[in-house]
């Protein structure tokens, strides 16, 4: 496995585009479309809010049943969530204009919206914006850094990774972008995530792959606890690299799974590290537990924990709150039995022992925690298993962001 | 009913005292005693945080085995937990303290610690202060009013509250004071809440009344979604009204529930208004429920929102957040449904109907959203159950406070 530049235009026959639509910012591209040379096999998975944002529902419309896509149209800045009858009505109408312009079938055509909730999205802006994007379609990694740009809201970078992987001797590539930063404790899903490949792989297996791979990874990201109505992850494969197709769980398809982990568990990483208002990605590793299950759901808990969160924006190495996140957590352990460690690019640090506070150097441990990307090792003592999960600091910018979001 | 000024003292037999100790801080109180004359019926309810700090695990012991107390020791700064064995071994010295100065057998002192997580607290501080405060023990409402401020960290006012109410032709008072007012998240209990009464109550059914009651009022409020390891609920009841004494789920027994219920839902909403850098009470309504349990998750989730909390801070009709934390909450509800008001000294208006928005003056809604208390009403059209939480708004403060708590 090799990582490459590049994202969703990265695998073979995936072009992507985007423009300036106006639908909300002004002078900020705010549309993207991906398109493939041929109908693709795609799996996706979705948020389980109760509230589904219309693109949601029509997605899973089109993963559920048609089992095939070859284009995706987003738009960022309106969300088309508890947009009632009008807001479906703004999907079929870009499945439409899709069909009109690039000869898509309606129900192979995949929508995602990102933005405010309630509002309705200026129909004509959307149409404006397709018959823009749809001439300038190109397979160049600038055509794909340009929709990974165009999908941010307060994002303040793209985010994009990219692999090849060898598969009997043929190339196959996975390429992928996302965008965060508010509004993210996926529960299924991440906000907006959208990977491309070129690997003939059966329908079944590439749901199968996905599935599994956006428990370790999307799942395991927190920003402030909330888990929006729009979370969609989508995975289009367009069996174009040649390779033997992938219809079993063979080598073949552990070489693919892997590599689909690497690509998006740096998609998620770099969701969780550019969190609204963030100066930190904060890491929680959970080692020694009894069984995968438990080290997520501590793990999960800690990144998640406002206190905690806060501290490591404070650079203060004040590990009850990590105690405390794990023991409201709702998974059994000894507290009597933990140890912690924080460790990032300027060191390693032990700070309790058997649950209680070694004599460590606050200097030093302030030091390791003023880094860019900070982990929390906390060991359980209780077995072999592990997990780890991702989020980033709370600081006055995520205030000051979701205090004046929408207007 | 009525209610009257005062706190833990306003009941007959108790008696309290405060001190600076100088356990952390310099220049204020930080430590309390509550003293009966006689020694009194007890229930409790505790943390379920696995982490349990040591006056917790004392506490339980005292409640669940003794079943009687006699006085209550309590020190703001550190906390006590994750202290080991040194921890419970304040615990044991202060009860002995206690017992020596007061001649209170130690099984009938209670313990509360609230403050920074795993330092431990100087015992000879502990000493000194119960030895200043012993023979400071009065039953004036200044003597309340003053435990009452000793027991604050980030709090930034006192929290009392007393009620009267007749039984049979005696008059019972009830009184209390708590703390908050960050790691507030309560699951089974609220941070630091100490209630005193003087009714004559059967302790089966002084615990009874404790435990329904706090489900409708602790435990519906959150300031930061972080449960706490000290989360502590006592109630003490000296028997000195002269009612008749309450032995079976009669009218007396309704009349004082109904007195315990205003003074605890009263202590709860000064905690979640008086969060840690909030500007404002947020309380959510939700009516119109299938049953109770419906309308307890879907409000505490949207009190927990750190989106909505920090559009409630930027006086921001954001309800698209408050669906959302609905449809992520566990609970499910029909979202085109649902109507949505906002109300506030500032007058009612309504937002949302049938889950879409209408066309609602953005300048009125602001202006009811800049009171310091805000209710949203979410209306589910189900059924006839409802409930209420309470929360604050999410500021730069709170970020602020808890960026360098400990250091």
């Amino acid at each position: 496995m090799k990582e490459i530049k590049g994202g969703v235009t990265a695998a073979k026959g995936f072009q992507a585009a985007s423009t300036a639509a106006g639908i909300k910012y002004k002078d900020k591209k705010d549309m993207a479309l991906i398109f493939c040379e041929v109908p693709c096999r795609v799996a996706g998975t979705f948020t389980q809010n109760v509230v589904k944002a219309a693109p949601v529902l029509w997605d899973m419309h089109v993963v559920n049943d048609s089992r095939q896509a070859q284009a995706v149209v987003i738009n960022a800045g309106i969300a088309n969530a508890c947009t009632g009858e009008e807001g479906m009505g703004i999907c079929h109408a870009t499945a439409r204009k899709i069909k009109d312009i690039l000869e898509v079938p309606m129900d192979e055509v995949l929508v995602a919206s990102t933005g405010v909730i309630g509002k309705q999205i200026p129909l004509d802006r959307i149409v404006a914006g397709i018959e823009a994007m749809a001439p300038a379609l190109s397979d160049t990694l600038e055509s794909g850094l340009g929709a990974a740009r165009a999908i941010m809201t307060t994002d303040t970078k793209e985010k994009e990774a990219a692999v090849t992987v060898e598969l009997c001797g043929k190339t196959v590539t996975i390429g992928g972008m996302c965008k965060g930063s508010g509004m993210i404790h996926p529960n299924m899903c991440t906000m907006l995530s959208f990977v491309t490949t070129d690997a003939a792989i059966s329908q079944e297996l590439l749901a199968k792959a996905l599935r599994c791979d956006v428990e370790d990874t999307y799942n395991m990201i927190s920003v402030d606890g909330d888990t929006s109505t729009n979370d969609t992850c989508l995975l289009l494969a367009s069996g174009m690299a040649g390779n033997v197709e992938i219809t079993e769980e063979n080598e073949d398809y552990q070489l693919f799974c892997e590599a689909l982990h690497f690509v998006n568990e740096a998609l998620a990483k770099k969701m969780a590290g550019d969190g609204e208002g963030a100066t930190a990605l904060f890491e929680v590793k959970v080692v020694g537990a009894q069984n995968k299950e438990q080290a997520k759901i501590l793990s999960r808990s800690v990144v998640s924990s406002n206190l905690t969160k806060a501290a490591i924006y404070g650079h203060d190495a004040n590990w009850g709150r990590i105690l405390c996140a794990m023991g409201y957590a709702g998974a059994p352990f000894d507290p009597d039995k933990v140890d912690l460690f924080f460790e990032s690019a300027a060191g390693s640090i032990k700070i309790v022992e058997n649950g209680v506070a070694l004599d460590f150097s606050e200097e030093q441990a302030t030091q390791i925690l003023a880094q860019e990307a900070v982990t929390a090792i906390v060991d359980l003592k209780m077995g072999d298993a592990s997990a780890t999960a991702w989020g980033c600091d709370l600081t006055y910018d995520y205030v000051k962001i979701n205090a004046d979001y929408r207007s």
